[in-house]
């Protein structure tokens, strides 16, 4: 374990966003992008943090990443809209989506929003926790570049494509139960973790992967040669299937293969597709009933007689908002080599 | 393998349907679901076919399905609508909820429908192939009663909840190529597989279940007494959950262990929640740019490397339709007793 320090998210937030201003992001694009990113470390997903700004610093100063991107909304229907990215940081992208389609569900109850030229943007269950603070059902998901084998190949050409389902607690939400935030990604094991081990120098368990030429391995240099094996065999390749249809081909993005991999071409734009859907539940139900409903089911899943008593269950997401709670009260607990890189990018330095 | 007997499409919906009649089944009702049936049948998913008639004649006579169920549709945003099944039969409940979808999206581009008061609809794929053959994408799924434990636990309060994923080929669809169809439940293995294996006399594979005090069995009486594992670990049994949610908790229906299980109260009326959310494609990125994607996409899954040469990688769903294509040209073969019953049912009779 090497060595962390401590920050408060007011504190990383505008540091963050100044790394990428440096860089020659948008403001907005950076305050947007820094946001999202730190709400990924507050909930433990550090994969998906901060530790994203040297890449994507990177990128914005080799030309991969536009930070002068216009990131444009087309109306398409009433429920149905694109956002075209103009190969933007992707966090703009998809807070751009959220945020118009908060203002179309007050219409017709409902919208997709699919978003193209765009690129990673984090981890999904920061946008579904800003769903949840509206009172509102969010489904996404993204594409990526490939990793993962269709079931019964032996090639990547589909991507560990994440979705997310969330659902408040109530609406408006309340103070202390926790929203229902499932954030899943279709491999076995993530990419990140795999590239963690490497760094760490461990091998990984078996069934996490198979080499580059489809026998199984726990080396993590072999693994991220290779390609990662989808959970639950052909389920989890279907998913991650459905998951590009509604993020890269509904929104006109980029899809499997097409999808250019920032590894190999840091200074080409990616092309990526993520998906939005809003539902209003209280439009359905009314608020009262609504609230009234998720208090049940959690009552039931929580309920459940543990396996080990000592561990009860939790709903998708109860721990992610667990850290979160401890990470606005104790501060965020990051690297310290990563946050002296960072302070160092922010004051307009070299990382 | 017991004897089988081949039959057309044709000849055994109007069968199919009179053995619902015969049952107290109103005449529209129960074709909507000899059609379902059917389709199941043809698409290879015996199941979820014919066989079904059995127990939903059974429930029929006995109350727990309502044969004169008044069906009721309400709008409760341009985009939302709740369909209230008034406990008849599942796929008629279904049915009306996604022809009403199909009116929806041609007002806002999209559309959610939440069923309450409904029962098992069959399998989720038919209805898939309904929508794709209107040229619309479709998310759909259902809630059961449970025989799954959350991660976590060991007490089975969540059901094996299936989730639909399907988009057409092209809009309108264009006659040759398959559909994206992805239909999956969230157990290693489906409990009808188990409940086959018991019939058969033979042992189930390892991982598929767990016993009632949670332990590994390769029983399928055990298997039957205790519960289904979800695929993935945590990310099926989260999958199951936001199935669930969707299905049960917007709809206003029951949810997790507040759903009358069948096999115990074949004569209460279960309480069952289906969603369907359909989306216009060619409102989205217009009808030429759309089949083009498709056709793309399709390229490059179906042109992955296979891991065994004489199996080439296919899209989700299909071989359901090689399945169902081959029925429609060959016929629909059936274990012959079980074809024989429903004769006997549709002219009256007993099973």
């Amino acid at each position: 374990m090497s060595e962390t320090a401590a920050i408060s998210a007011s504190e990383l937030r505008p540091l963050a966003a100044a790394t990428l201003v440096n860089a020659g992001a948008r403001p907005a694009h950076a305050a947007a992008t820094a946001d999202i990113l730190v709400e990924g470390d507050m909930m433990g997903l550090g994969t998906h943090g901060v530790l994203r700004l040297l890449v994507y610093g990177e990128r914005l100063r080799l030309g991969g990443i536009k930070g002068a991107a216009e990131i444009t909304i087309e109306r398409r229907a009433p429920s149905l809209a694109i956002v075209d990215g103009d190969d933007g940081l992707g966090p703009a992208v998809a807070m751009t989506a959220l945020e118009e389609g908060f203002a179309m569900v007050v219409d017709t109850g409902m919208a997709y929003l699919g978003c193209r030229r765009s690129h990673h943007l984090g981890a999904l269950a920061p946008y579904g926790l800003k769903a949840c603070e509206r009172g509102l059902v969010l489904l996404c998901g993204t594409n990526a570049s490939p990793t993962i084998a269709p079931w019964g190949g032996r090639e990547a050409r589909l991507a560990n494509n994440p979705l997310c389902i969330a659902a408040p607690c109530s609406t408006p939400p309340g103070p202390g139960a926790p929203h229902f935030l499932l954030d899943m990604a279709m491999s076995v094991a993530a990419r990140g973790k795999i590239r963690k081990a490497r760094d760490e120098g461990a091998a990984i368990p078996e069934g996490w992967a198979v080499d580059a030429t489809g026998q199984p391995t726990t080396d993590p240099e072999a693994a991220l040669a290779g390609f990662l094996l989808p959970f639950g065999g052909h389920k989890g390749s279907g998913l991650a299937q459905a998951v590009d249809v509604l993020s890269g081909v509904l929104s006109g993005a980029r899809f499997l293969t097409d999808i250019t991999p920032w590894t190999e071409f840091p200074d080409q734009a990616s092309g990526t597709g993520h998906f939005f859907v809003l539902i209003d539940p209280a439009r359905l139900l009314g608020a009262e009933a609504y609230g009234k409903a998720m208090a049940r089911f959690r009552e039931i899943v929580q309920g459940t007689p543990p396996a080990d008593a000592r561990q009860p269950v939790q709903l998708p997401g109860e721990r992610e908002q667990e850290r979160r709670n401890a990470a606005l009260r104790d501060g965020i607990r990051l690297p310290a080599d990563l946050l002296e890189k960072i302070r160092a990018l922010a004051s307009g330095g070299a990382a």
